[in-house]
């Protein structure tokens, strides 16, 4: 029995209320908002390119040489098809609100997808070397299997690389809805412009946050609740491009709880720095960086 | 090819078993807790209104100031429809409980939906407050189209604000169910009873934890993995209405990793708690409170 | 109106190279890797067994004693079926790949889910002994429902214990990506082959890391972010079973942000750990560790 | 990209003229009609009972003796709770018009379903002689299997069987809706208050009438666009429940495109009626009747 | 199990043979054709359409006075919407092949369906004026409601009379979309292009054709397999607008079976015509047209 | 509210009688029959090769010389993958039943579907034909849009044409099961073992009747209700393989409503047959056979 709405008056005056807020400069959104993306087709799109990228793992159909080319085609003609039409959506959303300086073209989204969809083996490739540093990095990693199907690292590993290259071609809004979902899904939270090396790991990963200008070598590899952040909050308007967010050179390994901040900070390479610990300078490669114990002392 | 059951009877006696097992007083739940309000169906109306809040993003259609009442009426329409019922069940629940004394009547679900509703252009102005305060307190946001798409804060914030109003008209268990939807998808874990100021911003989010008796002025601003929590566990039937959680005055921000416990701390105005700071007492406005360093010294 | 893909033939040239890059050895994964479970198929399986295990709370259908049974064979028919599909593939493929030494003939998935199917009473007792310490330990908790609807607490300890039944089983993949899907979900990281206790919860609970061969007793409670881990990472060659993850005896209390690292580590019952304490070494029956505090001194 | 909706206001105006429409006494249907059963629910419990009564032809799942019962209760829980529900709306929307000489009392419905359900072991041994006597009856019928697929017969045939016991238990408007349902399907229009024999069969089908007082014995055959009417047509208020169709004795065969219309009409057991024959009297049995060829003379 | 697909290969030369079959002058359509309205599409419309139509009968919410006006807008947007893009496409077709001499300007697609829909309440009191003469002639009809549910008569009719606004808008495959769609439902064809007066019933009606130039008056009844046809087919460009069909005054009513031919044919006010009577000449009023009867002579 | 089912004891009874009703030899199908074709999934397969056939009428794609390819391919893929799987289950079926004389060896599924498939753009020439024959012989027609959109004659003809290779073939139940699919949405029924020519139409087509082993030359053009039967029912035991139903030669035309009957009636070449015509004779080439006009003489 559906409930028997005996004031619809006073639910349509709520209605005129509603509609009412939406006048000019009063809230958030006014209604040209909706030439925005759709951030379900966005997400729908990244879901494409998982099964591409990992074809065996996600596939519900028998596959073998013959018929993989199909396989393959089917997703990527959908991803090619959502991606052009929320990217183009972005730029033209951009372009009305005056964002002139860095606004790309219209009709450059098929550019920008091509260029995505032909830089798929080379993800590939950079992901197969993410998986191996989780297997090695995890001795409770009893295969490659269960890496792939289950560890959030992967999930959030693969979101930013996908993102990244929108980014790096100057796309806006669609990298950060690809890496807050995954954020949403994982707990980890990778900025889209970070740069990251190969072979990267995170364990357990949740609440981990890399931010927009950190920059990290090949076989890093993190824990849980690590923070890579800035310092300082510059304005926006003195914003000079300057990196606000720490360098980890290669093979850094940074335990669950530390925090490490700022553009000039410099984690040396071979690097170990200790659970909790609180880092804002510095240290030379091969430092063993560890707080003094709390418990029991 | 299906599995072969070759052991249906094993199958059946399991059956068997289970049934068993809902023999009262045995378990989790009796029967009769079928009336429980359905939580798929809350999610389904809490989605209805983060439409109407954000119109622009989230329609798929084309608005205008033409369309646009009847594509909010849609969503009101269903928003209301899903809410009374499900309130109407959870009251139902309480009062077949013996739960009488701050059950509200039958019938008084459609009253609180309607009071709800009429709230949503106010909830619409101080989540444009919100939005904008995420705009000012994040270097990194571009754009207010990726913090409303995007950021893990709004997301949080929408419905706590949307739940919050549900406590305070005396709803039991539907509010809780919006916010932990909220926290599951952000790992933002804020009590539908805590009392939030205007202009509030979570940087990343994940792991933050506000407790029922918090309260927040205006312009607050948290990090990641910060804690506002009880000190100790008082006795459910010594529950006295005090103030469990900490207060953070207006322009408060605290960094990530910071635990702020005890429901006589105050943080006062514009104070500034530093990272992984652990803090029992209250401070005066203005302060400044950082740890040491624990890296490298 | 579609986007005009005017370039196919640069699609078409993107599709050639990721035929290509699935040539043998090349990258994550060969073809054959087809054959594994089906995620999705795993967590619906999961979801029958949650409404298996709290019927009142999941059906939507209105239940008493009569019809109960009807309703309980759905579901186990359900999750029979999909269980017995997906955990026949994973040993395919586990034998396929020539892990030979603990894995299960062909054909015993039956046997392993008629044998988790026939635990569920006993299942139910556990999650109701969890429900009441999520009562007793959380003042805030106002009812069952609450728990039971809303508690990230509940929902990983759900997946874990079904998982740990199917990992003790021998059973391969599976269970990870039942406690993964529940990471996912709660930002709860619990290994399913971690031996837990009775009457376990875990408060708001983002960040939560439980080690495969951590050792709980009962009556345990944790808070957010604390980390049960292990000292240092034995190469994998070399791991004889050894127990890398602390042991908490009955009724210890681990508090937020906490790390307690270390097979050999004993926290002894009855215990308290304060927040934020990094423990490496045992304590005795009772103890109370605590930090300094480090905000304002 | 969607129409550019220029003209609302038109739009809305013309919504307002349909709404007007509803006022009382202007047209078809006052909304008090919403109470009415819903079509496509019947529709859905008759499909229940197809499966039922003709498992292993629409079964997806492999069959055998142990999970019979599970497969049959599915149905037959869902068909049992649908038909309540719709037969309950009907005879309330019957009591509502004050259609009170006939109507049973409110909560009858349970009664009828449970009665029609505990029929349906006599209705597949109808409809088992029913698919005999097609088997019997076409030369080109290969097997029992294409009948039962795809015999346009059998199909208006079982409806017509589980219509006609709901129409004795007095149920109104859900007789109609289940067999212009197949009439739909078919071109097979059988009125649910006809009485028809045992081992019946249609070739072809399209284009038959069978009316609702007409009475077949067993083993009748038809052909394509036979019509079994009424002579005339009496006043609504003179209907004192005389026959108005014709009755058929067991054995009669009727070929394609005969008319016979009349209750006093009586085509004698083992008639033949000849193709295009026009009849509004009885024959004695074993008549031959065939008009002139009309073709070449 | 799926099929091992062996022979790849052969399946891959399939589809070359398909994709040069489509090379321009070989086949039915080349691919412009893809820019056709979309079948589906229409008929949803129409859905919607049949909505508004029959409210209390389709509606599968509670109406009332209040929420009356939302229900009956969420059909008239969808209606709206759908109609006006695929008109579009069929006028932007017809364009496109030159079919200049007749066709609409781009953008009248909006213009004729706010006509349309300004017309339902006229509509809507058309087809009430149907109902109510279904139930006066059809002696066997107990209730308004068997008739709207369920009638063959109605469905046909209803969308007779929704194609013809169109047709007479000078849309192009539309009508003739909806009224083949009700063909197939009810085996009833009637051409969009037909003039049919008020009051008409068509009972059982399988086999009903009504030709593109029939007039029929008001009051009219014809019962199934009743032919409204052309006497002889003129050659298309020989097309002079004249009639074709037949013109039936008020009240003829026609029995089953009849055929009756040809453009100059009037059957005058009030005739008879018996079943399966051939007719190529103009009857007066008041004529009573029998055949012999076949059988038993 | 759901039906409060207070006599669930009666429902399980009524379970328990449908379930014995399925013991051997008491009713339709044994419980092997579970291992039959799946009627939904033998029509979703046409639905495929329908898209295929008429590319640009189906396709809710924009289609262009490029992505035809993938278009097609999609389709072909999965009828290809639904048709295998069905027809393999039909042969099956078939050796188990112990019909051994006719049927295909194990695996020659993929023969026939691959030499099905390998047909298509000689099936496109065919009805490309068709669809002109429609055009030039309705004079109605205004474009080949609405014939290919909306004319019953097309829908048949193009499930015949695709079932007839399926039947010459060797495939047992498939063919029917598709035929009959259009034979409920036009009422024309045409056998699968039919022969039917080019260019072939059929105008209105309701209650249309081809038999089996009729034999139709090249552009043959009938009417609705038009009936080509078999004369006499031999018995199936003394079934021969003679030809039971007329043969039309080239040209010729048959009006609505006329019956030929009998395996060795021939219409001679471009005779024309009028209707309701009765006829059991053959008739010389060139000849108009007419009935004597029944009405007012």
């Amino acid at each position: 029995m559906q409930p028997e709405p005996k004031r619809f008056k006073d639910l349509e005056e709520a209605i005129d209320g509603v509609v009412e807020s939406y006048d000019e400069g009063k809230a958030i959104d006014n209604l040209e908002s909706a030439a925005l993306p759709n951030k379900r087709a966005v997400i729908e799109a990244f879901a494409h390119l998982e099964h591409v990228l990992f074809m065996g793992f996600y596939s519900k159909r028998s596959l073998n040489r013959d018929n993989l080319r199909h396989t393959v085609a089917e997703h990527m003609y959908a991803a090619h098809q959502l991606l052009v039409t929320q990217i183009e959506r972005a730029l033209h959303y951009d372009r009305w609100m005056g964002r002139t300086q860095q606004v790309k073209p219209a009709g450059s989204g098929e550019e920008v997808v091509l260029g995505l969809l032909s830089q798929i083996p080379d993800l590939r490739r950079k992901l197969d070397l993410d998986v191996r540093a989780a297997y090695e990095g995890d001795p409770a990693a009893r295969n490659i299997e269960d890496i792939v199907f289950s560890y959030p690292s992967i999930q959030a590993i693969t979101a930013y690389r996908v993102a990244h290259e929108l980014c790096r071609a100057g796309v806006p809004m669609i990298p950060r809805i690809i890496t807050e979902h995954a954020h949403s899904a994982t707990g980890i939270d990778i900025s889209p412009g970070a740069r990251i090396g190969e072979s990267f790991f995170i364990d357990h990963g949740t609440g981990v946050v890399i931010g927009e200008t950190a920059v990290l070598g090949n076989g890093v590899k993190l824990y849980q609740n690590v923070t890579l952040g800035a310092l300082s909050v510059p304005k926006r308007d003195e914003d000079d491009g300057r990196q606000r967010h720490p360098t980890l050179e290669d093979g850094v390994t940074i335990y669950s709880g530390a925090t490490i901040l700022g553009g000039e900070t410099v984690i040396g390479a071979g690097s170990v720095v200790g659970g909790n610990v609180w880092l804002v300078r510095s240290v030379p490669p091969g430092s063993k960086v560890f707080g003094r114990p709390k418990g029991g002392d």
